[in-house]
């Protein structure tokens, strides 16, 4: 593992006062991480230096050609005073799975990991601890090659970036309503779909606004070739339970594998109830709406965690869900994922790295 | 139309000596243009200054979610001396389309041709003259928020680079061999394929690879849904002259509509000759190879401008074109084409745009 080397900053900038104002990755702290990749010395000379702009060539390849890969997680400040991370090895993990696909050298685990803890042991000040906060964890790659034509970079930087966010849902769990796109596609099969790179979210937007303006908050994506089979959300997972059974949609190659995917999927597995990963139709869906087997539907991801879905809407078809409220297996693994990040529900399944501060 | 506040640098580089060893893309001229874009301005404040590094806040979208589009065309220094663009405006339009796709704002088409006109004249003297040389022009615009959530930016830098580029084939034209790709996928209709962005070409890499390890210089891309209709070359859009017909992929979502491509087309209607833009199987391909119906292929694009094909791989079936020779066709039209852009051919059909050098 190598040495990360750190340099404090001498101007440290003033915490946000309102843990209660924080939003989402508008606000960031005193630290950041970079290391670089050259194809003689491979990663090296990783470093912790004062939060900088990055300075780059306008040939670099990162403008021009998407050679790009990021990652998302969440330290937490846990009620016994001790900081938690979670799954962070998932994380790392899918990471590669992306750079292998976007032709991005791998990153060491091990540096990665440490990488991840040294940083947030530098700022853990930072931390918000008001109930629903966290540390927002943001490693990413960009190509960094001054060439314009199309190949893979030789040189890259690998960057940490920390954001204290607030609670997704600051007045406690909240319904969103979703539109399910027929039009637009996200990602096929053969695609990135499934690595984690700017491509698929710069592919999202066209149909995000489109959904806005019609008053839903996010989108449902269908598969690219049939325009039949449920996807995701673009920034969540999707799960319904409809019988009593936790159905998801089965990783096909164009579905990013999220971690809070896995972990719901883990956690009623641990409870004993079925799940199923397959192809959902969108005609099954409608069906199980209209007949009621729908029981509830959730996103699942790093942001929201466990987000309850109140509305699907499909072409001229609005379905509601729970009458728009939560349910009560969803507002279970809200309770249990986030206890368990936060340190109030036992981690029986050993998914947290606790992370040490750093003596100054 | 705005106007363009220009900063000469006092710095000027050293030009390259040897024409012959330009190669693409690596050189870059003394100076660059940028215009930024927020919502109460608009796109505003144009500047034409020294070549400089950008300076952005690690959050910066682009680094992030992909928002980013090019656009790529050459400017001649002809043998009458003067200075030509070649159908600048399809360009500027495609440049547009791709903006809109990708929830950009669009660049008003006159600052836009301004602009490239004014930094070819500022830098006319870097526009190399051998033969099979250009200037090459690389448009971008790139998302700048520093803000990590998934939605359109509402800050955009559009920059302009340039770069003295030498013949693609040094020794005169020389056929290339192409890598049929069944595994991997660009794009899908619903998708960005249409648009000029990076997150096509990082989805393109993979396969390249894999095409350059088994000794192919491209890959030609099928269809994402049924895997089975030619698409296009990635950095080239392809035609087959199959029994005396020119035939081509249709524009339908998600191949990008070349300007040499619609160059080619004009032209074989300008000559009479019958062109067909429809969708084209592999297996007729395949099958027209086999009986010797296809007599050509070749690629056309900004960079090689006609790019004849010697080979064609699909599965395990190599298909020879012309013994691995240039077809007559492919060679008049590069002729044609790179004549009209060079001025040695009459421009009867006013593709040409003259530049005019500025006074220092």
């Amino acid at each position: 593992m190598q040495k990360i080397q750190i340099e404090r900053t001498t101007a440290p900038k003033a915490k946000p006062a309102d843990e209660s104002k924080l939003g989402f990755g508008k606000i960031f702290t005193d630290h950041m991480y970079v290391m670089e990749y050259n194809p003689e010395q491979g990663w090296h000379d990783p470093k912790i230096m004062p939060y900088q702009p990055i300075v780059l060539d306008p040939s670099a390849m990162v403008f021009h050609y998407g050679q790009e890969m990021f990652e998302g997680m969440k330290a937490y400040k846990c009620a016994d005073g001790r900081i938690r991370l979670f799954r962070p090895n998932k994380n790392i993990e899918r990471a590669n799975n992306s750079n292998r696909r976007l032709c991005i050298p791998e990153i060491p685990a091990d540096d990665f990991l440490n990488a991840i803890k040294t940083l947030v042991a530098v700022d853990a000040d930072w931390i918000p601890s008001r109930p629903g906060t966290s540390l927002y964890i943001r490693p990413f790659v960009i190509a960094t090659d001054p060439f314009l034509g199309v190949r893979p970079s030789n040189t890259y930087k690998f960057i940490i970036i920390l954001s204290p966010v607030g609670a997704y849902y600051e007045s406690g769990l909240d319904p969103v309503k979703i539109w399910i796109e027929d039009d637009y596609v996200r990602a096929v099969r053969g695609g990135i779909g499934e690595a984690k790179t700017g491509g698929n979210y710069v592919a999202s937007l066209a149909a995000q606004v489109k959904a806005h303006d019609e008053g839903y908050s996010q989108v449902l994506w269908l598969d690219g070739v049939e325009r039949k089979y449920i996807e995701e959300v673009g920034a969540m997972n999707i799960f319904f339970k409809i019988n009593g059974t936790v159905v998801t949609p089965m990783l096909n190659g164009s579905i990013l594998p999220g971690v809070t995917r896995a972990s719901c999927i883990d956690l009623c597995k641990h409870w004993g109830l079925p799940v199923e990963e397959r192809r959902i139709s969108v005609d099954e869906l409608v069906e199980a709406a209209r007949t009621g087997a729908l029981e509830e539907c959730w996103g699942s991801g790093t942001a929201a965690v466990i987000s309850p879905v109140g509305a699907l809407r499909y072409e001229n078809e609005v379905m509601q869900i729970k009458d728009g409220g939560i349910g009560e297996f969803s507002q279970k693994l809200y309770d249990t994922v986030t206890g368990i990040q936060t340190g109030k529900v036992e981690d029986t399944l050993g998914w947290t790295v606790e992370v040490t501060p750093l003596e100054k």
